[in-house]
């Protein structure tokens, strides 16, 4: 895909909704001239708002439709402001379910155009199911107490790192905006049911003995929609450590307020347990939190108290970094 | 689809392989006029065997692919047994996961015929992600030790006691044979991963208070590729009522021999603790085992033994019927 991007928010309800645009503007600032919002829209990407003609002109050469709600279902008041991205010369980049090329007011653009269409969500590799042998190399995988609580940014935070310490890691992205970042990976929540576990396995393949492949984690155990995608996507990934990512001022499952979010205490056994299907070493090496909802004081405190509780390092991959996980990797 | 139905075994290397084709012709054996088998088939459906001209001869108007293997890929040498057939004048229906229509050579002949192709794997429903909302009326849910354990059968056989006591109720399909059976229904494991659950909600909607979805089960939560699958539909299923399906002379999980069977004693909690999170009134009812490659007094002692430990009817659907499951369902 051609850069720089042009992020397009649509009127996400809210900042999680907006998580595909953030996450680029957040890990790849360098590829991003702007955000396109619509009215009503109540998510930032945390990047100067522009209009089409304005991004055009700072040489935009691909919108990305930067937004991941449940579902995926493109809404039709976005396709005119699509339509006219192409039209002022840009490929669209989508993250959604619903194919670009599917809408047919953007496809007629795009042929008259002559502009491309990326659906990142839809991969074009063909997977097996999944095998379940022991692959060499190790495998860190990040889990959660529900959707959207950080488990794309501890495996980045990770990366980088242990990247700067010389250590040999790669992140793995297992959905549409860490694709985006990485520009490899699979939507593991797109791939047909039969084979998520193996899509997982081709994803993070035999590697050298010292070799971290940082494979991020999707939807919770714990979470009634998307349970099946994280329990294939961890046998899949046969991990020898986990990290579970919480975010501590959640008081419902994500989308679905009749249900509570899981205690922490509750939340390592039957992670480990299935975990141990396809890796009988796999272990909890840290806890990882999104504090930006508290104040510092109130984060310091809850990390601090929670990894007192554990005996597992817990960080904020943003506010504290992730040094203390990588040193149990080291250890 | 147009019956009758000619069952292509193709040259499957066991008679797992070809449980589709036995399913239909144990469930719907008036709809079946034979088998074709190429050879080194090591399957057998239990119905006459027949060539493409005879069961045209007798009638057929679709020859159905009866296969259902892992990763569900048409081998390159069926295509010319299939174009014959369509040649024939038969309709083509397959529960493979490719389509038919995207092999070449069987679009074109049922292009330049007139014929049909059907990919009952393949459903044109669009579905939601779970919301995991409590739903009226009951459900039953079959799960397994493995795969290919009897969960359909056992579900079958549920529904025809339960029809012959006057009860309300009816048979969920969620895999292919299933779906040829009952004539509707969802492949759950052909569904994007992202709506496993989603699919099983719309499965089986709000109902009357004394009417039971037996809702066949998929995979096992104790395999390596398909726990995911498995998952899923078991949150979206949200059971009140569990049977536990097993086939007592299997040594390792279905497809992968590096990996063994667990153990009863170890399925009821893991089962029931997934299950609780949609409805936390799951309970089991009873154990269903596929006894057939037992002799007669073995399977009597094994059924017997099953039930003592356990406290729960131990039945086979095809040798002992089900009756004493049903028995708990109205106790």
């Amino acid at each position: 895909m051609d850069k720089p991007y042009l992020l397009f928010l649509g009127d996400v309800p809210d900042q999680l909704a907006a998580k595909t645009a953030r996450g680029i503007a957040d890990w790849r600032p360098e590829w991003v001239v702007g955000q396109l919002r619509l009215p009503g829209c109540n998510a930032d990407a945390g990047v100067p708002d522009t209009t089409v003609a304005e991004a055009a002109q700072k040489g935009a050469r691909t919108m990305v439709v930067g937004v991941a709600f449940s579902g995926g279902v493109m809404p039709s008041h976005w396709v005119g402001t699509i339509v006219s991205a192409i039209e002022a010369g840009m490929d669209i980049a989508s993250g959604l379910h619903d194919r670009l090329g599917d809408v047919p007011e953007i496809a007629d653009a795009a042929a008259k155009h002559d502009r491309k269409l990326y659906d990142v969500r839809h991969s074009t590799q063909r997977f097996s199911t999944g095998k379940g042998h022991k692959r060499t190399g190790k495998r860190l995988l990040t889990v959660g107490t529900d959707c959207s609580v950080g488990k794309k940014y501890t495996v980045l935070a990770l990366e980088r790192e242990m990247l700067a310490r010389g250590m040999k890691a790669r992140f793995c992205a297992t959905g549409q905006t860490g694709v985006f970042i990485a520009e490899r990976g699979v939507a593991i929540d797109a791939v047909i049911s039969d084979f998520i576990a193996g899509a997982a396995e081709w994803l993070s393949p035999d590697n050298e003995p010292d070799h971290w492949d940082l494979i991020e984690g999707q939807g919770s155990l714990f979470h009634a929609a998307f349970a099946g995608v994280t329990l294939g996507l961890l046998h899949g990934a046969q991990p020898d450590a986990l990290v579970l990512c919480h975010e501590p001022t959640r008081t419902h499952m994500r989308g679905l307020k009749h249900m509570p979010i899981p205690k922490l205490e509750d939340c390592f056994e039957p992670y480990l347990h299935h975990a141990y299907l396809t890796n009988p070493e796999a272990k909890f090496i840290g806890i990882s939190m999104d504090t930006h909802l508290l104040s510092p004081t109130e984060a310091e405190r809850v990390l601090k108290s929670t990894e007192d509780r554990f005996g597992l390092p817990c960080c904020d991959p943003l506010a504290t970094g992730t040094g203390a996980i990588v040193d149990r990797l080291t250890s």
